[in-house]
């Protein structure tokens, strides 16, 4: 190290201890060093390694975030955004220490404008609670990405999930944003109109943006009417393939299905032992239509004679709201039904999406390569838009299994894309798909990104060190 | 001007003779500099004047758009991405000169994806090309602005229309573009995966970025399914507000409408005595229902009693699919059906957006507004979206009509920009809504969208002078 990459380092360094003090006089009790909380905050379903960050700070208002954001970049110290620390690829790891700004506690449900079907909430409001606050409003806000995720977060990551099929993702969901950028302005993109020309969609950069780009603090997001009528329920199929092809003609068909979720048998197996819910152990789609009662019982119909002619059903009835919530609560339970089936194991959900017509091969293909490494995992998938998961179950000391779980994701992401398809259908990068982006955009496309990144964040101190990684020599 | 900047403006001079001779050379019958070419080139229909290219040039393949670009990145010479001319707001328009990159020839439909739903097209075809194309296959592109617009101008502005309150916008129908930058490389963004949480949006920045970060080579859309069941109608009000309210209503309780279309009297009338239809000269919705057989009757049915309730009715059918292509060409006439009710006056489409909540208001204030400032016209909507258009008939040489439309198209967009809104719902922001966009969104977010633009086109060489003003000093 020269002398005045010496003097850098301890002039940042010394920066650092310069606003975390700032913070801890300003903030108190909503400013931590503790190493617990730290950890906490670093990494929470993913397997890369713990990164904690140096401080964590509770902001409870815009304002306060602003306050934090300009702090930290007088001195440039990277700063992490959080919500609940359910991402799966290392997005809250903080590589380059810094200061995680949880957006707990901004809890407000700003708006809820039932004649124009939206709301407009802080970041930190969840999912659920969300829904529990419209319960009596005919209202709902769909997407459902199985964690009790917040708003924030699932913006930031661009999540989707169960419903996405009918409902779109957050990139369809989200209509604006607040955000507050690197340098502590606060920006304002896009309106409470359904659509606008109006420029740069700036909302749809700052969805899936994953922190790079600024904190969001507010978000105005759609919702949709609850549906008169909703009947969900189970399909066994004769193979995983003839599943895949019952989804593509369903979507093809035009039944504008709300969910339509794969299990294979060893998901079936590992979902029964956990939730005790009796499933048959065959593979699965697990469906859910909303309607009218006339158009549900149609889509229901039309559903099953698509299944029998591919050798399928026949299809079980959740006839209760309260099976039909056991349903999918043990699908959503999947991956801690997968992990107490093998205690002692490691597993994470990996991710990928591909056209649907690839998909049966996709998943095909997947788990035989995982059979012939010898690893033992099952596969789920929200089918309808091609995108699916599987769960391998490794003991993460042991360096040969750690490395034949490296090599099938390299060549899962490398199967997905050369089936036109993504290394990440809504996990998103974090740090766990940074060395796929390249194969899947381009240096020259991932270029472009860079040139955002920087335009927009020149210190690189939001969330450094995700999504975008250094261009190839 | 001093010495220096003469030198740097004969140098620039010098630059453009070079590159457009060099274009000659290389592109022959496809280059040419005549003047009524150029002229028709620079607008269409737009009351913004007309500012020619300095030549036009028709490439075939995206090889052909890269030798284009890098000729005029090199000698520094701006360049218009250039689809079928149908734009409102002078977005083809050439203001420091340049070239024109008239996309008209490069028309492959490069490949339909049936079973995923999906195609990949040249930017030169044009929907109804593309719909003609699809005809035997069961499936169709929704997107229906009116005009026969080319895709790559379609997705260059962010088109919407009639389909869009049940099929969504340009925003959600591409799913990745080709596009070559500024400086001649080639990029592809997205996939044919229908979601993905990647990295940044590039698709949707490019969707909507006006010819200002590129030219669009390729376009892979989503495609639809033909619904089993069309029907098509209008259906009488009393007032402006009643139509508005049912349409309310309508979207609120969930019927999947596929198109619902506001006329008023004005329009009804203008319509009437263009395409000789015999609508009832009352406000009107035009309404269309996809679906299955039994869905279409039941959402036809469910529409009738909101209408009745609020004094409507009675919903008269097009029994036929001719009857029914019949009402929307007159309603996609209603451009010209205005111009014909008012010859030797100047017309052109106005846009804004709200929230449907503030919808009937925002077209009552409207209306008022034209009416105080002795003006005629008509309204039209896609009010399912909440989008609606005013066509306002002057005489374009009268400078007091001239300064008293102005006015009136700085208080719609106030108007809607107050009401939650947006200035531009659909036909883009070119030149003549540059001097809204930072009202509408303040110029913080204003100069993240100008860092993009640098970023990504630094010399300001793609289509300068549309969507971003200086920053106010």
């Amino acid at each position: 190290m020269t002398v005045t990459a010496q003097q850098d380092r301890r002039t940042a360094d010394e920066g650092r201890e310069t606003a975390l003090a700032a913070l801890q006089r300003r903030f108190g009790e909503r400013f931590t060093l503790n190493r617990t909380i730290r950890e906490q905050h670093a990494n929470t379903l993913t397997w890369q390694g713990n990164q904690p960050p140096d401080a964590v700070v509770y902001p409870e208002t815009t304002a306060e975030v602003v306050e934090i954001v300009r702090l930290c970049a007088a001195h440039k110290v990277p700063m992490i955004p959080y919500g609940t620390g359910t991402s799966l690829e290392g997005h809250v790891n903080a590589p380059s220490g810094g200061v995680c700004i949880d957006t707990s506690r901004m809890k407000q449900i700003i708006a809820v404008n039932a004649e124009d079907l939206d709301c407009v909430v802080e970041p930190g409001v969840t999912r659920k609670e969300l829904n529990e606050y419209l319960r009596d409003s005919g209202l709902f806000f769909p997407i459902d990405p199985g964690a009790d995720a917040s708003i924030g977060g699932m913006t930031a990551t661009r999540a989707s999930g169960t419903n996405a099929v009918r409902y779109g993702t957050m990139r369809e969901n989200v209509l604006a944003v607040e955000a507050v950028l690197p340098d502590g302005r606060v920006i304002h993109t896009g309106s409470r109109a359904r659509k606008s020309s109006a420029g740069y969609d700036l909302t749809r950069l700052f969805v899936g943006s994953e922190g790079t780009l600024g904190v969001i603090t507010k978000i105005t997001l759609r919702l949709h009417g609850v549906p008169e009528a909703i009947s969900a329920g189970c399909c066994p199929f004769p193979t995983v393939h003839a599943a895949c092809d019952a989804t593509i003609q369903t979507i093809q068909s035009g039944i504008p299905v709300a969910r339509i979720e794969l299990l294979d048998v060893a998901s079936v197996r590992s979902v029964n032992a956990y939730s005790k819910i009796g499933l048959p152990e065959t593979p699965l789609l697990l469906l859910e239509f909303h309607g009218s009662g006339a158009s549900v019982k149609e889509q229901a119909e039309r559903f099953g004679e698509i299944a029998e002619a591919l050798g399928g059903g026949p299809f079980r009835w959740a006839t209760s709201p309260e099976e039909r919530t056991r349903l999918w609560q043990a699908r959503h339970d999947a991956y801690w039904a997968a992990r107490a089936a093998n205690p002692g194991m490691l597993t994470f959900a990996t991710d990928a999406c591909v056209p649907i017509s690839r998909l049966a091969d996709c998943v095909a293909e997947t788990m035989q390569d995982l059979e012939r490494i010898g690893i033992p995992g099952g596969a789920v998938g929200h089918v309808g838009d091609g995108n699916f998961h599987v769960q391998p179950f490794f003991d993460v000391n042991d360096p040969a299994q750690r490395a034949a779980i490296e090599g099938f994701l390299e060549r899962l992401a490398a199967r997905a894309i050369a089936m036109g398809g993504t290394c990440t259908g809504e996990h998103g990068v974090g740090q766990g798909k940074m060395k796929f982006m390249a194969a899947e955009h381009g240096e020259d496309a991932l270029d472009v990104m860079r040139a955002i990144k920087t335009a927009i964040d020149p210190d690189n101190l939001m969330n450094p060190g995700k999504i975008l990684p250094p261009r190839a020599a």
